[in-house]
């Protein structure tokens, strides 16, 4: 399965996630979740995420949009810093959760919310431990 | 009610949907209903829509995604209205859509299209008559 | 199938949703949708209904959250109905939206609010006509 | 985009759903929705549905429960159509539908009943015109 | 920020969560989700719970239902705490989740008992720890 | 409350999830959650669980698609066992999986994934203890 799809969505997900995130996905696989994270890489990110017709920072608003909808926090957490990568400062993170609680309910405003600040406070030491 | 935050929220509303829609808004409004559209016109376009911290673009992306993953076809039709006026593509919304049918299912991303075809075929029929 | 809680479900759905929605249920049936029906009454009517531990006025407002929040206009509108009956007047319907359009989305709270307003002019019909 | 995994996807739509089905959705097709249909025949009929894992009868089980669960009825009753051709009898439906009742919900269950109904409804009436 | 509209909602929030709560989400806030805070005591405390035209009994009710059908543990473990401080009893709380489990589905109604005996657990560990 | 549909759904729940469980969740019910035990325990079980008109594998296989697009990881990994039980083989819930990620989001059939995983880890276990 190692074909062209599936080297292109390596190489974008690397870039959007990081190649630290890519590894530990990687060592984390089985035969069991091997066709889920292969369908994944190929149809996600060297299909969808490869497309030119949409920049790389509005796609990262879709995913904090449907991922906080969704109640998905572990897949939200991992595109919260995609979209950090993608140029989506935190402010603007904290936009898109005020406007998610407006049209999807407080409730998940504020669970969005709390993912996101767990994120930063591991990103934060992440830093301060390699500064 | 018609206070600060309403006139700004009915300003705002109308430039972003357009005047027509307003108008059609507020003639099918009555006393049970009035709350719930003061509400909006108070906290969604008052308040929310009014910030600053992000664009009307993203802001619009967030509502596609949003809307189409919530199931909610009057309200979906009414924001791709908006994103084309905040400036969305129609391609661009097609690539939003096609990536929800990833994140949040097929038949999502497929009720989302049929929603789009069809406001899109009454735009250019209005466009036609008014030309 | 016809055991007590049968008796029983029919008895109470009778007095909730009123003669006239229940005999228009039973000429709709067929092979294929009786079970469903004959559950529906069995289990919700004659066994949740029918607990001496909640009022049916709390019962419906528990209704109007649930059946906006899943997006069923059919179910919702017969639970509008169902409300009525059981002391729940038009305004505080009006609340229970706006507090849903908080805690589950703006969208949510308007299409349960379009819902009601299509319900409340049948029933001025009905009961112009009925005078 | 007429390739190998495009080719397969339609020959096995065409199985399941019907060369009248496959008909009318390559008429109503477009530009703008023609990437979703593509990706759908390709990803869903010509990836998933052809997986050797999983016979066709479960995988149209697999959609009748996910179907009536998200609320997408233009899609259920498709699939509807498919389980019967893949071996799901009427009846049998009707009990993944009493199931669905009891693990998501009455209403959830009803309306899927309801969608039945129609289904079976105009596929008699082919029958019937076709005798 | 700390308007009318606030300071009522803190007010109100207290009254219906308790002091010890109110506490300790102040303490846990810092700029990034100060804004989704100020939005939901101005918003949901100091204009939804402060209307007169429903009892705050019933406002519990709803939040029950719609907590535990939007699978959002946390805010239901807050709101059944509610739920108890406006008057709902531990027996009609199993009540409305047992109406839930029909309507919503028995994993629902299931999973939001759990939420509640693990409450119940801390409120007996406190009322010793108290006595 | 013991009778016959409880005694019913008792066997049918043991055959399906196995003795271990059953005593497990005997233990840990309690005067609140009895009812709602109660209830699964002849409604599901007895009423549902126990109909001749579906095989149980069919019935797993429902219940894998509804739990996992349900969000509710302990439900699923109950019925992912029961699954198991009733001749669903590993690669074949995979393909279940994978088909929910389809029809209803990558990140729904990765959630899943990762439930099963940890359940296969834990079976493997126990089986390697008791060899």
């Amino acid at each position: 399965m190692q074909d062209d799809l599936y080297q292109l969505g390596e190489k974008i997900r690397g870039e959007v996630l990081g190649p630290a995130y890519v590894s530990a996905s990687q060592a984390a696989t089985d035969e069991f979740s091997e066709p889920m994270r292969a369908f994944a890489i190929r149809n996600l990110w060297g299909d969808i995420w490869a497309r030119p017709g949409l920049d790389r920072r509005s796609r990262s608003i879709v995913n904090l949009a449907l991922l906080s909808a969704a109640n998905r926090p572990n897949e939200l957490k991992i595109h919260i810093r995609a979209a950090l990568n993608n140029g989506v400062t935190r402010a603007e993170i904290g936009e898109v959760f005020l406007q998610v609680a407006l049209y999807a309910g407080v409730p998940t405003g504020s669970d969005a919310t709390r993912v996101a600040k767990l994120l930063f406070a591991e990103l934060d030491a992440e830093a301060r431990a390699g500064a």
